[in-house]
């Protein structure tokens, strides 16, 4: 079915020489450290539920890993998302600025509180949101009222911002930072995909009021299932803890709930999971740092194809390496994913833009021309750490 | 401080008799079977998350044991409730008939839909909802309209309703069925607490358009944090299926989710926890028989203390063993509970009725007098299987 076409051909050599023979997954997981140990010690304490020690160490390391005052462990970066936003204030009606250019959840969890997300553009140079034109789009669309940030068009309350580090690059915090108190919003990072990314020495997560990591089995370390919430404001810590574990007040035996709260508890034993996980964080992002470099030495040579950097000043977990294709391959997206494919390298486009989803098509937004453009050009390459292991 | 009180005294020795010495705590779940030859397979072949046989063979053996067509694995027992009632087309301003009786999770996740719990009282001989009384309450208050149950004091419609089966005894299923018929209701079957208890000669939560269990840590069986859906419809079956895996059209690479879906997959490992702790569920209800007959034997000799026993025409699976105050002792509830506790004991009272919780004071109710006198006179004593093992 393939038409013979020697560019693709080139570009599954350049991969191969780094990846090996295939099959070659998209991101896999390796359990290579303590975990057997951790969950055997779950089993034998017949601690696997919602109480235990290992929900206390995760939110511990994490928040020392992060540099966050403090992380509150969670079932999925979905239900931290969720939470954040019902934190930060954002209710039925509000809006919240959301990238087009990431996975459903971030919108889902707007939805979730009665809003509506108010997609926002992203730049070629992080994936991240376009801030300066969001910044033209904002002064053009909206009007602080009472120290309230409104939509002029809709008439709605643009209560918070939720920028995304897209495979692990982050966003541009420094410009984020300043727009969200130009314009009274309150910032959420979504760093699901950047556990280890830093931005200009400083951990991403903690830019804001509550910062959102995401633990699924696809990502750089997983329990399973899992999630977090960070923040330094201690009170915001305590809510995020009470309303994700049922809102009950601490009693002997009482079983007095003081709100509406959610059952978001990250299990003990998946807890576990992610204290070994940690354990070998250090060693994964030098080797996804070495894949980098890898694919960068056999993909640099090939015309109409390059390899994302790292933006400047931060450093990328790497989470996922994208490849761009332009000049004369540009139009050739669908092309590549079936070929690479088809030659057993797992590669995967963006996902479809937010604001084309079915659920979304009514919902404001920015003009977002530079998302539509990349997503038809960019795609993932094989990521996980262990190929970029020095063997 | 406490003062000299020899029925309670009695009753430590008559608990103790089939305990031992304590510490004894309320249900304490057990890992004595595949549980870790399951585990230690998800870390080998690195299937820990959303995908992952076990997750298929967890549904597949739920469906077999409660004789559901189909049964789809979630995050846990809230996930569940929320998803059931969002599929049996509960919405914003709706009312949902919910037992004061329950775990706060059954209300919560009428809030979830934007809808309120109308609160309904209980019976004594199963402790779930009053059909009878229930029945003359919806006669007088409502009305049918255009095949709706409409609350002719709100204005709402009743939409469903969500009997809780209290700590594993089934209730009056029968008496439900025929009321939700004739009031136009959807029925959703709260089994959270009742896996392998039987009306009738069926199991329960299949007796309405959804059932809903829950694998927490303190149920029979437990993965750590988990619940499922069960149903006997099939587009049913698949809706639930695709709304707790994000609302994504399968496609080998395209990120298509066609609504608003949540992210409420059921991890791998702990379905693989899950298919373990299955295998143990007939012996560990055979014990649970036996240790409701060894509590018999010993409390029954004591008067004011009644042993709850299922009730007539069920199997229940025992969850929790339940104590009744009665005759002079009826208002020593408090006195018993810091008693037993303080001699290491763990003993807990139901939970505070949801309809006095602040979330709720204002929500619609029957007269509830059943459920406020029960829950000064009852509470649960310990009630693992392994202490009604014979060694």
């Amino acid at each position: 079915m393939t038409v013979h076409t020697p560019w693709l051909e080139d570009l599954v050599d350049a991969l191969t020489r780094v990846t090996g023979p295939g099959p070659v997954s998209l991101h896999a997981p390796e359990f290579t450290g303590n975990e057997w140990t951790y969950l055997k010690d779950c089993l034998d304490s017949t601690f696997v539920s919602s109480v235990g020690q290992y929900v206390d160490q995760f939110e511990a390391e994490l928040a020392k890993l992060t540099g966050a005052k403090y992380a509150v462990a969670v079932v999925n970066g979905t239900a931290a998302l969720h939470v954040a936003l019902e934190l930060s204030g954002v209710q039925r009606n509000d809006e919240v600025l959301v990238p087009t250019l990431t996975f459903v959840a971030t919108a889902n969890a707007v939805k979730y509180c009665g809003a509506t997300p108010h997609f926002v553009d992203c730049e070629t140079s992080t994936l991240g949101m376009d801030v300066e034109r969001l910044r033209m789009h904002l002064k053009r669309i909206s009007e602080i009222r009472d120290g309230q940030c409104v939509n002029k068009q809709t008439g709605q309350v643009i209560r918070a911002i939720v920028p995304m580090h897209t495979f692990g690059h982050p966003s541009d915090l420094e410009g984020l930072v300043k727009l969200t108190h130009d314009f009274k919003l309150v910032l959420i990072e979504d760093a699901a995909e950047a556990l280890g990314s830093v931005y200009q020495g400083t951990h991403v997560g903690v830019f804001g009021r509550f910062g959102v990591l995401s633990f699924n089995g696809n990502k750089t370390i997983t329990t399973g299932g899992g999630g977090a919430l960070l923040t330094n404001d201690e009170r915001l810590a305590k809510r995020a803890k009470h309303l994700t574990t049922t809102a009950k007040r601490a009693h002997p035996w009482e079983y007095f709930h003081d709100e509406v709260g959610y059952n978001y508890r990250m299990p003990n034993i998946n807890a576990a999971l992610g204290c070994a996980q940690l354990e070998q964080l250090p060693k994964m992002l030098q080797e996804k740092r070495n894949l980098y470099e890898r694919y960068k030495k056999s993909v640099g040579k090939l015309t109409g194809v390059t390899l994302l950097k790292e933006p400047e000043g931060c450093r990328s977990n790497y989470w996922l390496q994208t490849l761009m294709l332009n000049g004369v391959h540009q139009d050739q997206l669908t092309a590549a994913l079936e070929f690479t494919n088809a030659k057993g390298l797992m590669t995967r486009p963006a996902w479809n833009l937010l604001h084309t989803l079915p659920s979304y098509t009514h919902a404001p937004r920015m003009d977002l021309y530079c998302a539509q453009d990349l997503v038809q050009r960019m795609f993932n390459i094989p990521s996980s750490a262990a190929l970029g292991r020095v063997l």
